[in-house]
């Protein structure tokens, strides 16, 4: 028996559903930061709409009685309890957004917190260990071009010369930036001593593929982020006329460009992993000239090394091939690159007990992996740190279509209470 | 018997070789609008150094004591004799380029004009018509997108309208671009009288591809422009995650786009033909998003309607086959079509006898079509015109390696005068 829709009420007596305070908050973030045109969110880190979503999480701590710190990288946090006692357990995901995100993506953490401790309270549950709601900053990258800024800093995974080097797309630095809403950026830097006094990190994020709709579960476990990279692909062949220049005379880059491309999905296919050509930058891009560069950036994640490998070495060597054939000079650079994140596997198997056989003997709550970079990957390095997933019946992800339905978001407020509860009592 | 090297000094008697006076307006205008860092021209319309190039321009008409004149449309001319008198012999090109483009299209015909006009003088040629050397504005349109925006005003074939509303990258109109850089953007329009009274027009251009290298010949003669058109093909897919959706959910428009890729350079061949995807637009372009729209421009040529009807035909059914495959919307638009020129048939033979047979009886110079479009392509319908090609020898253009070796320039300056001198005469 897996966790299906019964499991929503399931742990024996029924108690009040926490929909009220789930529904308001929802209500009020969503329309910050949405566009009017596309429908989806543009909250970039240290922009007005990200300063709107912050000062809504403020609100929302202080209005429950919640001590709201910010630390040194601008990560916000909302304390019940001593937060120098130690091991703390912490929920919480981040605000902001991809460009034309979805509603979904960070916000369903950090609302789904305020409405667990809400629901926590309302059952009377008694807190033994100091408790803490967390909004990470710049989880998406989508400014400065490096995903997960806040947690990386704090868990000393970036550098503050790396930090200060951070540069948007119009020439601002993270640190002006960070100076232009209202924050030090002489401050940031590693902060050992803040992940040192907590005990559990758990993050709840809308699922971003579709498991979980396949196997009819709201709610799953996450046992680990798959190794992804970035690579990028540098074609360079010969600028000429479009309408002059014969076939035969040509170093046509766009060619194994596009060969390249198919190639990816071939080898994904044949590995079981995904490969996608997503972001391309031509010069001169004109329509009646034959491009001189055709630069394509890879973006590939599979469930283990050995696949990944696969995949990239397959599409490089097709690449190679195709360059060849056609006079063109090829490149290829490894941006980026994350090993396999496992998660802490006591935690994990906690949540599973907890969101399992507690509520009932015979119910098993699905584990699954993700391809996707969260915070709570940074900080499995130095934490103990655990993830719950809610279905999205679609799997669109990062696209205002992205979605949950409303029973499945209170269920996983449930769960994240039940889980909260099993920890915090502890 | 074809024109071969031995034709440069054709025509009998040795002349003083023009070399001086093309080298020394080469040197001078080298410099001008050349990009440090690519080695190529950035000479856009109504930019500084589009002006710089004019004020060149102006100072050679001034230093021949011809009578520099700027027409409605900012085309500059340089007259001897009576402008007024009618049945005018009008040669040049254009000074702006391509963005980083090479130093002959355009320049080359312009400053080849003057030496000509030098060497006419040399030989003691006398003018029985009126004589003038153009440079028509904005041919490359590298800046506000439609090409030719000088001669086709004149010619009425763009409205008044139409090139008001023309916007360059950053917003500028070109009634702005206009104003800003000196000229009267509410002067612009169809200039019927000034085209009837010009008898004959010939422009020299650096030829665009190999036809005279592959035969051996420094000049050749145009038949005519091919054909051509630009086709935008939209691929209309679903923003997601890359690294979260499973290849089965996907509706990524980059396979189909890469897919018509290829499918252009088949049909290409297939037909004897061209076809180019230079340029591309990619929403949201971002490394770890499957794009939601791919847009990708078609340029394709062909030696007549129905090989070109073919190709584009081709490419479209095949491009609407991948995209049913792969769940992807495409919306095909033609942007811009031009049908087939044909140069003046009088004249084109008359030029072929003046560098053929009036130099020695056995010589034939090559006559080639081309996919370029030109300000004299422009003209054609309008007045008598015809171009002169001089050998590229590598055929490549619009890029800094755009090349025509000082032989073949001073071969093109003889044969322009040549043909020059045949026609004032008359």
């Amino acid at each position: 028996m897996t966790h299906g829709e019964r499991a929503r009420g399931g742990g024996g007596a029924p108690r009040p559903v926490p929909g009220g305070s789930f529904h308001e908050m929802w209500r009020e973030l969503a329309p910050v930061g949405r566009h009017p045109g596309s429908g989806g969110y543009r909250r970039f880190a240290w922009t007005g709409a990200d300063s709107e979503c912050r000062a809504w999480f403020e609100e929302q701590a202080r209005a429950r009685g919640l001590v709201h710190e910010v630390d040194r990288n601008g990560n916000q946090w909302a304390w019940l309890g001593d937060p120098t006692a130690g091991d703390a357990v912490v929920t919480g995901s981040h605000l902001d957004s991809v460009p034309d995100g979805g509603a979904f993506d960070g916000p369903l953490g950090v609302v789904s917190s305020f409405a667990a401790l809400d629901e926590l309270r309302a059952r009377g549950v008694e807190f033994g260990r100091p408790f803490a709601i967390v909004n990470f900053g710049d989880e998406e990258g989508a400014r400065f071009g490096l995903a997960c800024v806040g947690s990386r800093l704090t868990a000393g995974q970036l550098t503050v010369e790396q930090a200060h080097r951070l540069t948007d797309g119009d020439g601002i630095t993270l640190p002006r930036a960070m100076e232009a809403a209202g924050y030090d950026p002489d401050a940031i830097g590693p902060d050992p001593e803040r992940l040192g006094r907590i005990g559990a990190f758990v993050e709840l994020h809308v699922e971003q593929g579709r498991t979980l709709d396949l196997s009819g579960d709201p709610v799953g476990i996450a046992s680990a982020i798959w190794p992804h990279g970035r690579w990028r692909f540098d074609f360079r062949g010969e600028a000429n006329h479009a309408g002059t220049t014969r076939l035969v005379d040509r170093r046509d880059p766009m060619l194994s460009y596009a060969e390249t491309v198919l190639a990816a999905r071939r080898e994904a296919e044949l590995a079981g992993a995904v490969a996608t050509f997503g972001k391309i930058a031509v010069e001169p891009n004109g329509v009646n000239a034959i491009p001189s560069l055709v630069r394509g950036w890879l973006d590939s994640r599979a469930a283990d090394q050995a696949s990944l490998d696969a995949v990239v070495g397959g599409v490089e060597k097709a690449a190679r091939e195709y360059a060849e054939a056609h006079g063109i000079d090829l490149d290829v650079v490894r941006e980026s690159f994350t090993p396999v994140v496992e998660f802490d596997h006591a935690l994990r198997d906690e949540l599973a007990r907890i969101l399992g056989k507690d509520r009932d003997p015979g119910l098993t709550v699905p584990v699954l992996g993700t391809g996707a970079g969260h915070d709570a990957g940074i900080l499995s390095g130095s934490i103990p740190t655990a993830m719950l997933f809610v279905r999205n019946p679609t799997g669109v992800s990062h696209s205002p279509a992205e979605y949950a339905a409303e029973d499945d978001c209170l269920a996983g407020v449930t769960a994240l209470a039940d889980v909260l509860e099993g920890l915090v009592r502890r």
